[in-house]
């Protein structure tokens, strides 16, 4: 096949190929150079395909302009076999543009995007496809390195069938620019891509899509997105930060997604017949959140999702007073109707984020006291959840709310009740995977203003002749299934990694750990048998990998002697290390554990359970940038230390926080010379779980004893913090810990002797970031 | 004709009649009663005649529903026979309806708006049309009670032909509301209105017309604005106040009016093929003020404007970064194309209102320090004017507008410097009234994104391969006019007064002066023969008078021995009083002017001059709510008064002061116990003239002596002051006045003996409105 690896050989097609049209060529290229010269006689009809393989480090520049009939290809060879790697990325910009099946992977965009529908000001992309395409774990090496994976400028362009996942750096994945005439009433299409897992990122700005800014709130964006997937998407509190007018969110389906679609800034959005699916453990899966004027709610199915506040089902927000541009403004004239809540707790709460009670910590330009008007809520349906008596929370009056043929399955004892809201009988059925309607019809329909516009369900079944409440007509046919996963991303990318079977390693000796540690691969447990390991350089974890005694009643023992700058373990970006039933000594000059120092890319994990630690100067220490999903240690021992767990690095105060869940529990803390915890957040900021501590059935004692000691467990500005149980001897420190009281912190059941005090401060003055 | 008299007789009339459709009927009615009466069984297609002549005090409210072929028509008998008097009004709410002919005077509303397009939440009008009617000196009593015009609600409402004219009180002429969505989207039209003189009100809240408020500032509201002519509509420094989206102003006339088209909130306006008329005279007729985003400004005319800053041509203003919702969001993306500017001063102002040299008196939520951005000037067209040589005044950096192929006529020696903006050679013609075009053709077109959608002239033409810069295409026919008054309000109303020739009254004695001023009509001259006039009742003054000695050499003198309640003469709203020649006493307890204390309902003017006025307690003494237009003092002596002009009873420091223009010329003020003037204007507003001084060519002595003086000429707040060729001796002041430095004034040329100082402040700390 020399014709088709030689350079630039121009083939003219049949109208057979499907790919070219008559008379228009396809051209082959192998590498940057051969596109940029494929590139300067191409014209409407014409296809590159690059060629599959490795394409390293290619900053893919196109300018071309199609034509409707004849758009301009650039595709790859074999869809999914193109792959853009170490330091790649792709501008467009003219008309008419395809760009399908490439896939970025093992690097990060050189610039501000991976994919960017616009070259430069003179250039930017109109009526243009990206299609097929990958972006797979693309993430600069810095969580605070600032890109975007997609960003969508000009008019009528288009994603779909896109995959997009493991993006852990700041920045929304997909990003929607207004910034010029040029790129308003954009009428973009976002349709059929798989937004895969955004993990936790411990910061604000981890959005999956943002369409526009609050500096570009005013203009009517006209976005449409549509029979998407969101698949875990956690990055942050807004899945979707929708910040521009007339938007339209229908038909996507949210799964297990800890977020909300956010009507941040901007008016007018429709959002139509989507799916909220959580599940019975996380408490941080929302809804929909409303801020601003005029939006339509409707034909929406929420199903099994315990968010509250902020992550609600249904969370509708008050508003400052004459906002300033880029906070909250009031919520006026928005349509709930038609939706449908199954097994949600509280599913409508009102006034969201009112803060009145915190003038003394905030600017009166920040408190949100401006409460929903004109709102009306009409034709929905709440059932299942059988504990539940509550369907409204309500932070201030609800005043401005007109709730209108609204049916629910239990008796609301509530404190806010109202004739619009009506306690029914329920059957139930199970139709599928987390589909479950009614048997009963509710046909007695509120017919407000403009509602004769809501002309189908869910389902797309019309209403009209055979209307009625909630967001799915029924009866619905035994084989409906709520969403098909096949219908989004593309077609040839499979998601899910065939997880490899445990494999467990023996080891005896020192040089031997070191040897297969380092050789492991993840998933791996290294299993030591009884004994003395003595090492003298930091093991470095860089994957899955179990660390334990073979036999747990007698333990094998590590002895490190390394230096200071050296700990026992150094973690790198995605590791999870699980130590479990061992002791490790220091020399007390050296950390136990210690991320890498930069470029911590991706989150860790560690688990330490049933092991005894000592004579170390700190149990974990983090770089600033690093950032732990989870860290949990039970039923263990730590002596000797200078410091214990230390997460506070990350000190701008821009919102950004060094782990999200901690567990310790039913461990002992001796002669820890300073704190046992120092977990600090800051930043005025509410785009994240803000940290989580449980502090659990612990005893700590002759701790804190050092002359700066104040406090032995630092919590400031972590959210969620449980502190129950524990034992405090001898501790001299003023305070064990201070407590948030308005994020309803207080210790339960603790035990005091010879230590300090447990106080509780109401609010917390924070730093303002915007 | 029995038939037609007797109530409620339904005429079946024939289609001849060119008022109902077959089978419709006409119902004639004379009092509300009739008309309620009929309303009860009206259906699509009827008309209900109202039968000329006055209904006094009749609160209309129409609940009906037409249809698009068969509207139902409430009109008068005869178009503008029917005179709505007293405290009248109309509401109507429903389908299709149409209101002609109607005539209000005599009165004001006794509810908040004169005709509204909505009677409750409930009956909102839509598809409904005011026409033919006329609005005219319905104002309210007291200058302070807010009322409105016309109200519009609903949508696709019209309003045409029609005449308003007088509103002195506060509160737009004509409101547009947007709040809630059955008021959205609206598509009103307001054609072919008059909207005739709106006098200086003196305080904010004077527009002619307001389309939505801040509150729904982000509502599309598609209002059209086309074709009407504003004459000398002088309320305030906004005529027509936007704060709402998508509307349109198109072909509309602004003749002497001072003050702009200010597009205040909302985006996206389109303001085309528009005429702004100013004169010689007036520095306060203004032209387009821009904020916010998206404005497309193209085929306009400006012909002989004056004003500035504010009031500039076309006034581009700074933004507040991050503005609060009621005040200055910046500047962005707005094009201004195509446009003419003909004998205008500075056409261009950028960054108006930029005010970082005010931070020491002003919060951060003031300060307009955002900058213009992605703003184009293009193939505007600049002549005449041969004085001028800076068609650009920047109040900032200019960096953020374009500019492409502008032309002008004479030299530009200003600061702003572009090959954007270039000097040619000119010929001019004298078309027509105001209109002056170049014999040149400048084809050299800059083609912007989304120019090639201004496809048309300002008198229509077609661009399209005839295109040029500027507003018209040349040449146009000899013939052409600017506009036509006559396409203007209903066609049976003449909005111009015939003048009443000049009467002169001789008048002997007291008793005769006395009877024959209260007989007197509007423009009567009294003229006084020498003697001296002996009144102890106060003269009251309800219209255009002039008293004056019949010989100025030898001067009548009027002595006044009213009591302290009484004063000389009293004032009545539209009094304007003419003193000339005159001596005139009193006896130290009364005042010699004096406004009615209460219900100044419209403006005063009070001249002076080559009179005497001495031993009254106050010279000039206002009511709260009293307003003068003019107040001119020339060649006059005043000696042996407490106070002299007082003018500052308004106090709330809500922007409302009690004199527009104040004058006081080559005159003496001897013994002038307290302060020769007190003029006052409070309250952070930027809404009005702000209040007018020229003091020159006085002799001011022996005053200000009392205990309690500070300053003799108090002038706080006021924005205007010319303080000039005075001589102030012997005043035991410590302030001879206080000028307000960031309005650029400074004494000129005074003579200070044995007076206070006059001192000069940069910076006035004033009371925040909004």
């Amino acid at each position: 096949m020399r014709i088709l690896t030689s350079a630039l050989l121009f083939l003219f097609v049949t109208i057979g190929s499907g790919q070219t049209a008559p008379g228009s060529k396809l051209n082959i290229v192998q590498n940057i150079s051969e596109l940029n010269h494929a590139l300067k006689s191409v014209v409407p009809g014409d296809t590159i395909q690059m060629k599959n393989g490795i394409w390293k480090d290619s900053e893919i520049v196109i300018k071309a302009n199609g034509t409707a009939e004849l758009p301009i290809v650039i595709t790859a060879q074999e869809k999914g076999k193109v792959f853009l790697e170490g330091q790649s990325n792709l501008k467009i910009g003219g008309d008419y543009l395809i760009i399908d099946g490439l896939y970025f992977r093992n690097g990060h965009t050189p610039s501000g995007s991976v994919i960017q529908f616009k070259v430069d000001n003179d250039h930017i992309a109109n009526n243009s496809t990206l299609t097929n395409c990958v972006i797979e774990d693309y993430t600069q090496l810095r969580r605070e390195t600032k890109d975007h994976w997609v960003e969508f400028w000009g008019r009528n362009n288009t994603m779909k069938n896109c995959y997009l996942a493991g993006k852990s750096n700041s920045g929304p994945t997909l990003r929607v620019y207004l910034k010029g005439n040029e790129n308003i009433n954009t009428h973009h299409n976002i349709t059929n891509n798989y937004f895969g897992p955004r993990p936790r990122k411990g910061g604000p700005h981890a959005e999956t899509m943002q369409i526009g800014s609050s500096e570009t709130s005013m203009t009517p964006a006209y976005v449409n997105v549509s029979n998407n997937l969101f698949y875990r998407c956690n990055g942050e509190v807004e899945i979707i930060s929708s910040k521009s007018n007339f938007n339209s969110f229908s038909h996507n389906v949210f799964f297990e997604s800890e977020g909300s679609l956010v009507l941040r800034h901007g008016n007018y959005a429709t959002i139509d017949g989507n799916i909220f699916i959580g599940n019975d453990n996380s408490e941080f899966i929302g809804g929909i959140r409303v801020i601003n004027t005029g939006h339509w709610i409707t034909n929406n199915y929420f199903y099994k999702l315990k968010g509250s506040e902020f992550r609600s089902p249904l969370a509708v927000m008050n508003g400052i007073p004459k906002s300033p541009l880029n906070r909250y403004n009031q919520v006026t004239d928005v349509v709930a109707a038609y939706n449908t809540f199954v097994d949600t707790k509280s599913p409508w709460h009102f006034s969201v984020g009112s803060n009145t009670d915190k003038s003394d910590v905030l600017p009166a330009t920040e408190i949100r006291s401006a409460r929903p008007e004109r709102v009306i809520l009409a034709n929905n349906l709440i059932y299942g959840n059988r504990e539940e008596t509550t369907p409204i929370v309500a932070y201030d009056t609800v005043d401005g709310v007109s709730f209108k043929n609204n049916i629910l399955s239990y008796e609301n004892t509530g404190e806010i009740q109202n004739t619009g809201i009506e306690t029914r009988e329920f059957e139930l059925k199970k139709v599928s995977e987390h589909l479950i309607v009614p048997h009963q019809k509710f046909t007695d329909v509120y017919e407000g203003f403009d509602f004769e516009n809501i002309t189908k369900d869910l389902f797309g079944k019309p209403r009209k002749d055979n209307d009625q409440v909630g967001a799915i007509l029924t009866p619905v046919s035994n084989d409906t299934k709520l969403f098909n996963e096949k219908n989004y991303g593309p077609s040839w990318f499979k998601s899910e990694k065939t997880a490899t079977p445990e494999r467990i390693v023996q080891v005896s000796n020192a040089e031997e750990f070191q040897k297969k540690l380092a050789n492991a691969a993840s998933g791996d447990i290294l299993e030591l048998a009884y004994g003395i390991y003595e090492i003298d350089r930091s093991l470095v974890v860089d994957k899955d990998l179990t660390i334990r005694s073979k036999n747990k009643d007698k333990k094998a023992k590590l002895k490190f002697s390394t230096n200071q700058d050296n700990p026992a373990f150094r973690l790198k970006p995605r590791s999870g290390l699980r130590i479990e039933n061992l002791e490790i000594e220091g020399n007390t000059g050296n950390n136990a554990f210690q991320t890498q120092d930069k470029e911590m890319s991706a989150a860790f994990n560690l688990w330490i359970s049933g092991s005894k630690i000592k004579k170390f100067d700190q149990l974990l220490k983090v770089s600033k940038g690093a950032f732990a999903d989870t860290i949990s240690i039970e039923n263990s021992n730590f002596k000797n230390l200078r410091v214990g767990l230390s997460l506070a690095e990350e000190t701008d105060d821009k919102g950004e926080y060094n782990a999200e869940f901690v567990f310790v529990k039913n461990s002992t803390f001796e002669q820890i010379e300073t704190e046992v915890l120092n977990y600090y957040r800051g930043g005025y900021d509410e785009s994240t779980i803000g940290g989580s501590l449980v502090f659990s059935g612990n005893t700590v004692k002759d701790s804190g004893n050092s002359k700066d000691s104040e406090i032995l467990l630092r919590t400031r500005g972590i959210v969620n913090l449980e502190l129950a149980n524990n034992t405090f001897i001898n501790n001299k420190v003023k305070f064990i810990a201070i407590l948030w009281g308005a994020k309803g912190q207080e210790p339960v059941n603790n035990t005091v002797e010879h230590s300090g005090e447990i106080r509780i401060k109401e609010n917390l003055k924070q730093k303002l970031m915007y």
